[in-house]
């Protein structure tokens, strides 16, 4: 192998940067080549790239967001758009690609994996870390202490006003992102798609805690729930205290990445170079029983990856 | 003078824990005994304090809301309520009562200081920076920061995707905070209620950007002038790019005070419990001019601050 | 099991006061009851207690530091003052002790494990890592976060006067907290004590990286290798540049704990308090494979934890 | 004027680039051409230098450091070098030069005047805020943020083992950044070059806080006294207690620049280019009583600055 793409697709997420500075410098110190193609799949059909280099990633470890770009590309969904972004990796002569980005860009690898020889890999970034085949994606650690850090400055208010604040965290259809931040939050009640919760229960829950003397709280809710402001009313009416909403929103894409996305980075990266100076691709590289892997692209595309409802359990516990 | 208390009302602001132990701090150096009031001015009716000593005020410095915690209060707003108040006050001895807050808590310091002869005392502290008689309130720095700090990590997605991203910042009726805020985050637009802005001169403003290459921008808008997603969706459709809408709530309220905050916290409150010794009441401190004065609580309440509009005309050219 | 204790000893790590709360919750919702006991070791010897309850820990989740305090104790080295720490637990009828530390802590543990009948739980709680039997421990994520964002502020001032900067992270003895915020930070070089690392090898590379461009660089450095102002003067004198030293110091022990850090803690107390109601005891919790587990206390306490050196091979190819 | 020089010297400082950027914006509406010079006065020397326009200074607002460099040059302190300076700007036709720098800075332009008829303004920007004719420098209020957020690191382990820290914070010779830090962050005691602190007070201040109860304590001390391992030792010795001494170092001089940092970096440009316009060269902008103006270049340098000590007598009060 000697020429290599990288790509980012989908939504961006912190530490892309980080993916993309070692994927180029381990593949130079390997003595591969590497072109970067801009704004996700456009940047393949359009064959708009830069060469990348040691030293044009230099200083982008710390920043958030993609220095390639990303965005959504209907064209690519068409078998036709799939035949030009070919024709482009073609020209290049890249034997392998890499694509850092979460389940809808892997998608996208496996139909491209079909029409062509050349090996793709996935680096799993989002921070939605809703990816089969890796514990965690790099992008989860930072979304989640971004989300820690509002929801801290969040709870001075609830303390002081003694209210109840209803924070919605991002995760799309997923609760990865709004567990791991209610518990680390001290939420008093965490809603999450995966887990039936009616207004019901939190209701119970929250007339529980005025008689424990809780006089503020914080109720965590992923966003694949919906219908925020309408529980918010619900609750508002059935314990006769004030409520409030805040929806995190796209603070949670952004920002430098915290040391664990940029090390996931590091090291999804090394491990991807390698697989395809190993002439194994199709896969997707992946943190698993917290060792650095990889299970096959299609493995990946076919499976969703489950919830940890322990965590909900332990919450329950932990809001006694 | 051997007596004060000590209220927090309103909305909190990061900075009124450092405000309260700066008071009672100063007022023990003095010689002065301190009594904190808890819940706003339903403390005062329903007599719920507690003694404030250098002690017990300890380890508060860097805490945002307000360890004596703020409320509603709608019983004040009668004469019967306000005093149930000065009667709370006249059991306490309290010969001088310092109310940080906003505008709305100085209105009710004003009210109080017409039924009894207690020194009335203002410390201004909202993140809203409204009060007429300081160029600058308590909790204003730090918000400001939030916000800056949030709309950078929303940059990041901002620019990866190449998108126009409306951002609401706080600041009630007012545009004190989004004129800040939108001066240095570099907004291509701050919109504020003090000024006319048409969604016409945004969408032009945004055209000539595309043209001179910007492809991605931030719209700063106060939460005073309203209607951000309806703005959102006629930009959409006026420029054919895809817009996203932040509403950066509630945690522009809370975290912990910056160096600038806790700094006019403190010589605020060494300036109001100076008043207070002078036997001097019925003010509003404040920083004028760059030094920490003071005026007339009346003055305060009787009149509206202008927003500084020299930043949006800087502003159209920063962000050229 | 009706009473347990929990003592925070050795140095302080972000994360120690949410393993405190999350003992006290998940204890109290199985129906235990929990004693504190104050400066670690000390407050065993002298009785010095606090009960701990739902309600009392409290709001301490985002805290640094230990609310139980630490300190050192000399006098629990000798048996005699172990005697006394085993006389104050059975007068509080605990029959298990949660002891939250390093492994200085584990082994005071094991001692103590030794002349009585208490059941000892280890959670790891230090910046260092440096615990057999855990792949990380509390606060260390935190502590390398701290760093990583210093190191990105210095990074500006490197850059800005295209100067070299010797960084010394904390770790003791080891090169735990040294490799993962070298490799997180971009450092051209790392030093660590497990890896023989020559000041020429040191001044090889950065003369390279002079001829490749690059004008300004980090090392980080583990204070456990020591004379960092000697290789400051030494890699001045050979590379004829201008290097400036900074040591991290305590700013790397405090801090509201990240994300990772609280769930760490709250993940490992509900390990400890199911052993002790399982009657499993003289075991330390930990993180192994990715999986909360635990090991005997004796077998912690008799091995050292490997550095994982490929973090420094990477580095390599990541500063190329 | 069309044609205007911008440089930055000395010691970086975050807001640097908010300057840098507003410089070359508003220069540009107005109709100006801007050259910026690379690392201080070399670049003036060497002739390197690159034009900035507009679209070449977005995305630097929130960047610490100084995207045009900034070096020490010893040639420019003769007659010599600040000759050849002057050919490079009479080369570029250069009619007006912006320092963005410190005191030493504005001597460096004041000696360059006096050769030449191009027009110098000065930006004061410095961490340390010792420039006579401002309030405040850009990056002093983002130093003090960032000594402010350590110390309130450090004091978690303070306040946990219960001892006594010294910070050293910087400053150079003068003692601004130290009083500020000192108040906000609650400090027992600030020393400062400006005010004779002797070891035996500060024995006696913590002797009497022990009394008081008060078992930990932060010290802040201005880098300008030096001896602080000293004086760490004389108060372990004196006081029979742990103590405990930080460095703070290069970190404040890094890192994004706060909102009130980026504001008076735009608002001075603002005026700077302005004092071009209407030909008034040879003056240092600032901040005096709360308001953009601007002094004479040979006042600026003719005078030292005083520092506020009431800062350090309320700071007593704070501390009781």
């Amino acid at each position: 192998m000697k020429t290599i793409g990288v790509v980012t697709t989908g939504g961006d997420a912190p530490g892309m940067n980080a993916a993309i500075r070692a994927v180029t410098r381990i593949a130079h110190w390997k003595g591969l080549t590497v072109v970067g193609f801009e704004r996700g799949w456009e940047g393949l059909i359009t064959n708009t790239f830069r060469q990348l280099t040691p030293r044009n990633v230099g200083g982008i470890i710390q920043l958030g967001g993609t220095i390639l770009h990303t965005a959504r590309c209907l064209e690519f969904k068409t078998l036709e758009g799939q035949e030009k972004a070919v024709k482009t990796l073609n020209e290049h002569n890249v034997e392998g690609l890499i694509v850092i980005g979460g389940d809808g860009s892997f998608r996208g690898a496996l139909e491209l994996s079909k029409i062509c020889n050349i090996q793709m890999i996935g680096i799993p970034a989002t921070i939605d870390n809703d990816v089969y085949g890796t514990d965690e994606t790099i992008g989860f650690d930072t979304a989640a202490n971004t989300a820690v850090m509002e929801i801290d400055k969040i709870r001075d208010t609830a303390i002081s006003h003694e209210r109840i604040f209803i924070v919605e965290v991002m995760g799309r259809e997923r609760g990865f992102l709004a567990s791991v931040v209610g518990v680390t939050v001290g939420a008093e009640v965490i809603i999450v798609p995966e887990s039936h919760c009616s207004f019901d229960d939190v209701v119970k829950t929250l007339r529980e805690n005025t008689r424990k003397g809780k006089r503020a709280g914080i109720i965590v809710a992923a966003e694949g729930c919906g219908k925020v402001s309408e529980m918010a009313k619900t609750i508002e009416e059935e314990t006769k205290s004030e409520v409030r909403l805040t929806i995190l929103g796209y603070v949670q894409r952004g920002g430098t990445p915290t040391a664990r996305s940029r090390l996931l980075a590091s090291l999804f990266a090394e491990k991807a170079v390698e697989l395809l100076c190993e002439n194994q691709g199709n896969r997707v590289v992946g943190l698993l029983n917290g060792k650095i892997s990889s299970i096959a692209l299609e493995e990946s595309c076919g499976n969703s990856k489950p919830v940890d409802t322990s965590l909900l359990r332990i919450n329950e516990m932990l809001s006694i």
